[in-house]
């Protein structure tokens, strides 16, 4: 028995979640991304950056050493080594180690931060477990089943917006900030979804009374996505919990109730 | 058989939704009302404005002659002329292009800009379509049953407002921005519907300390209103999928599923 | 048959809402509560009551002679007198009319402060609207089932807002305006609502997370009397769906279902 | 029969609630709770600290003294001794009288505040009363069955709060305020939750347009964790009240209510 694992134990602890090898990779792994965000977070701060360039420099090199191993360790394991490639996560794990070579070439790095940000997509791969999936799954049907209804929401909230953004550019101005229907469209946006920066507001009384109406309209229909996505997970628990998966054997019916004893369509017994 | 479509296939594409060609009529006029709305928005903007007012003039001309032509149109393939003309989306049709007529003859144009904005309204006769309709009939039917109580918790909210308004105008006086009632109104409004712009605010402890009690009261009925959807979008949807009042006759089991030919517990013919 | 109509017919006017004389009088009273209360507040703009102040003394000696009218009707035809007098709605009716028989006496009061707030307790006049509202009680049985959660929940947000005040007055210090635990906690309030001022906002980096722990957790447990407003409310909703009203004869048990033939209790036909 | 209670007698009166000496002593301990944490707040008031704070050092030392009495109490009355020390509560009652005693050694006692502040958590063993804890206990189990949601949904705000917060770093940059990642987080945190204080707005029009898209996003995203809640709630309520799953042996009629004595269709023994 050599030493070294075999290529097929190797595919299992990078692969599979379900021993203690594989499951120390995918920590390690999940503690390598994270540390590795926490050091771009840390090196925009101006006084820190200006401390420690050197050491976040290094740090940052290490991590990409380090997501250059594990991706090169997941081609070599791919079978279909262009599929990997090619498929979401191949092209987030490229996306997490290409900024730092690229750095080495280009002068105005600073949009490579945002890139390396997006490395905290690969913790999604990590969490991909059965209980997060099972509940996400949950949460995917409810949603998709109230997509129509939220889309309907978009649009109203998006008639609402551009309405109320015109007619505040009339009434206030540019005197009182709104110089243009964007910025009164953006300012309308701000007060319906009661985030209300204070940068800009109504100074005429016309425009106060526009805006509480506004205000109160927004207060209204807040209630209305809420209602909406409640009452679809409530409706899709209740159909995980009350409709049953027994098969007909001889009409092929689905989803019968869990007590029934025949058929509900063909009379035949379950 | 003529090069020229006749009138009956024309109003065929003009007012049905169901082939290729008055699917792409509706996705023209989707197109045109959106490019409209965009150029109204982006001429608000004063540097936008500045440079390329001559190309927004012309372009306007253009939104507006291919709209009467669209309204001639549908004026030409109307059966009852009046009746197109009077109704709701006869009026928003018409809306959508007087603006720019009268613009020649008038010097102070800018409340045309709000009437230019409801074209958007236009937007949805091309959403009429089945999928939307339905949804927007269950949250309608839930907005209905809950019209009673919702005109209560308005009436409420209203009657807080003013309250709070007078109480606050009364602590904290003009010196802290609560120069009069109606002030003290917008104020609560902006506390209540927990938009909070700041840029009036309570500076005396007794007005802070109510304003506190304000803001909690607003976080509790905030409840309300998204409870009274919730439930009601609930009742709705729990009446659609959950109608079986069949009962069987042979072993009078009661709740039968609608759709039920035969009984799920005995198995006889419902 | 004399012209005057008698005192029963008068009491029929007043108190009941079922003919079109009794809903007009109820119309006109509610006519002039919000006349009456449009005038006060009109009266606090500073511009308006400097021109139109004879006006509006005028005015509210009418409307204070006419409630005075409809409240010594109401008195003459009550039964129990000092039971009306003393029941909320004849409190709140004698507050209507107080304030302005009481300002010919204070004339020569130094409190401008009580003047002002005598005459906007006027605005308890609101109140009288209560009469009109019926229909309030299902949300009254749902508030008053969630009474004991809310009661916790309220506790539980005035905990976490004692706690944060009194971290964020250490964290941040008077520097950033957070001069006392009071203050701190009005912060943590306006905070935890989603309402931001943003009159007190943190400065250092410590505070600035904890501040973003604050807004999550207030995020996070908004939903909770949400979500026991809608829960209270759909169990209301069912129960008075679904719950019978039937009463057992024999062993006098109530709520039985509607669809009971025998008392589930006592196994006697209903 | 001596003056002095047994020490069984003082136990009862220190350990239950049931009758009217114990129930005093409860009232009693909650009354002095919070009076001494209203001396708390109040001491850190500027303007009434250097007016009473001799005043205030004097209460403070008799809340101490009644405080470590009712801890020499329990811990005399408690069989294990040592249990009790260690238990949670038995910390919070240590932690209630430890600040004022160590004041007497240290001179920078500021965040001995924060300590003081803890005794609010004494409050909750006073509430440990029937009918809070069978709520609490609804509330629970509806939280831990959605903890998984949650998680899931937090997961989600940190990644948007993480990437908006980033890609907002490089649109605006330092001269908006937006000075490194972190502060674009925290500036992501206040506008998703909808705080909005408007301490940092987006000034470029592109962040404008962002920050809308970031403020619609959250608006919609409220939603799922209010649904999560409210979906939990009814499931948990509706199990507790709907639970009938008795079947009659005469009709064989099926979910009778647990509590049938007879079936309510045939009138027969269940």
């Amino acid at each position: 028995m050599s030493f070294l694992p075999t290529k097929s134990r190797i595919a299992h602890i990078v692969f599979e979640h379900d021993d203690r090898a594989s499951k120390n990779f995918d920590l390690s792994v999940l503690f390598l991304i994270l540390a590795s965000l926490f050091v771009v977070i840390l090196d925009s701060e101006p006084y820190l950056n200006e401390r420690y360039h050197h050491e976040f420099y290094i740090l940052e090199w290490v991590f990409t050493i380090l997501f250059t191993i594990e991706y090169s360790l997941r081609l070599w394991l791919s079978r279909n080594k262009w599929g990997y490639v090619l498929s979401f996560y191949g092209l987030v794990d490229l996306l997490a180690i290409i900024p730092t070579f690229l750095s080495l070439f280009l002068i105005n790095t600073q949009f490579l931060v945002v890139i390396r940000g997006l490395r905290l997509l690969r913790v999604v791969r990590i969490l991909k477990l059965g209980r997060y999936m099972r509940e996400a799954e949950t949460l995917k049907t409810a949603l998709r089943n109230s997509r129509t209804k939220i889309q309907l929401f978009v649009g109203t909230v998006l008639t609402i917006v551009l309405i109320a953004g015109t007619i505040m550019f009339i009434v206030e101005g540019p005197e009182s900030g709104f110089t243009s229907i964007g910025v009164s469209m953006y300012w309308a946006i701000v007060t319906l979804t009661t985030v209300g920066y204070g940068d800009i507001t109504p100074l005429t009384p016309v425009g106060k009374f526009l805006s509480s109406v506004i205000m109160l309209l927004g207060y209204a229909i807040i209630a209305v996505p809420t209602g909406i996505v409640s009452s679809e997970l409530t409706a899709v628990q209740r159909k995980v919990h009350h409709t049953g998966n027994k098969v007909c054997k001889t009409c092929k019916s689905r989803h019968l109730d869990e007590d029934s004893n025949y058929c509900k369509y063909c009379g035949e017994p379950v």
